[in-house]
């Protein structure tokens, strides 16, 4: 049995008690090791299993390995397993007597968008910057069509210690249909050590020299700023609802 | 002060601890009829204050008023508060002075996800069908611009027993982009009494007649199904990761 387990943005308080149930049925804990630390010390009875970044086929054929021996596996991923986690690798390598039970997390769009305020209360999109996967022309080509349907965009990833570039050209493509003045911001290591965020303008924010641990918000025409919070108002005052 | 809180899609094992938190901490509890329902039986020492859907206004407008009069209100939203939830407009409707914290939830698409397999591994957007607050001009155009982009598309309220035609409409502005064969499917009732779930074609799922409690996920050209789960790759074993 395979549980692909969502543990949230990092503190406890964010892990639901599904995720914890799951977490206590396995008897062994698989995940890159930024995911495991933070959740290490609450199961001292646990064997853990750690991966670095780039071994994730490895990470996954071996949940299924010893998942057909009959081991009860949690392979886990920060925030939910399905947004750029390890829920659909682990599902196109499994077969079909592979028992695998998805079990959702909060992922960072959605508790950063609470820090900032409520930027994602109309339609919004979910992007990566990361071109290790995804060839970087298609990511612009995405940026541009977002950017043209005025959608607010919640950016993962945005960069890296050696990717350094691909926000400063989002920000450009961004700013080709979108106003400067676009309100937009960041959570940096969302409810972890050294949490902190920033409200500012897309002609601000394009000098941001962001890391993995950042989760970026670009508002779209309607949002706004007040009381320092992002807000894309849903229509209810305009409609008098 | 107001907490407003993410309930997540309706089963208690999907309510943060930190939502617990507050919701213990509330002295009121305010909401819409059906997410009350959902909770009140956990909490029989507290005051629910339950409203009627386009009363949202009025709803918040108690909830300042209350929290003013130094009282300590939850405002609850199924899934999470941010998304198509209560979370802007109390923030628009606030003063500098009243204290208020938005607590984040599991919302429908990553459980309806989770559920369906592993649709939302890339990039993808959020759309509401409703049209009582936005036009739904703006919401066609964003689905042709969505379906041109081949992003993979999350329909929050896709219909209702009085709005009917949009979801089928949806269809048809997709099936100009994405091929008939699009693998999408949907989840009913998330968590609750009646949950079910089925996935199947785009050019099936148009004759779906869904309400309110439907969430459903359109493919992109890179999702397939395997062992009858939906999955869009993030690309590991074309790469070779």
């Amino acid at each position: 049995m395979i549980y692909v387990i969502g543990t949230g943005p990092g503190d406890f308080k964010y892990i639901t008690p599904d995720a914890l149930e799951a977490l206590n049925k396995c008897e062994i804990i698989s995940g890159y090791e930024k995911y495991i630390n933070l959740i290490k010390n609450n199961f001292p009875d646990k064997i853990f299993k750690i991966y670095s970044m780039r071994q994730e086929i490895k990470r996954c054929e071996d949940a299924l390995k010893l998942s057909r021996e009959n081991k009860i596996i949690g392979l886990i991923s920060g925030g939910d397993s399905g947004i750029y986690g390890m829920a659909g690798l682990i599902l196109e390598l499994a077969n079909n007597n592979d028992k695998i039970k998805i079990i959702p997390g909060l992922t960072s769009a959605v508790c950063a968008a609470g820090i900032l305020g409520a930027p994602l209360t109309n339609d919004f999109a979910v992007i990566s910057l990361s071109d290790l996967l995804t060839p970087i022309e298609i990511i612009n080509r995405r940026l541009e069509i977002l950017s043209a349907g005025d959608f607010v965009t919640c950016i993962y990833n945005p960069g890296s210690k050696t990717r350094t570039e691909n926000f400063k050209t989002a920000c450009e493509i961004m700013l080709k249909y979108k106003s400067p003045d676009t309100p937009c911001g960041y959570v940096k290591n969302i409810s972890r050590p050294g949490e902190f965020c920033e409200i500012m303008k897309l002609s601000e924010i394009k000098n941001l020299k962001p890391d993995m641990n950042y989760l970026i918000i670009i508002g779209n025409s309607q949002t706004y700023i007040k009381n320092n919070k992002l807000i894309t108002p849903r229509g209810y005052i305009k409609k008098g609802a």
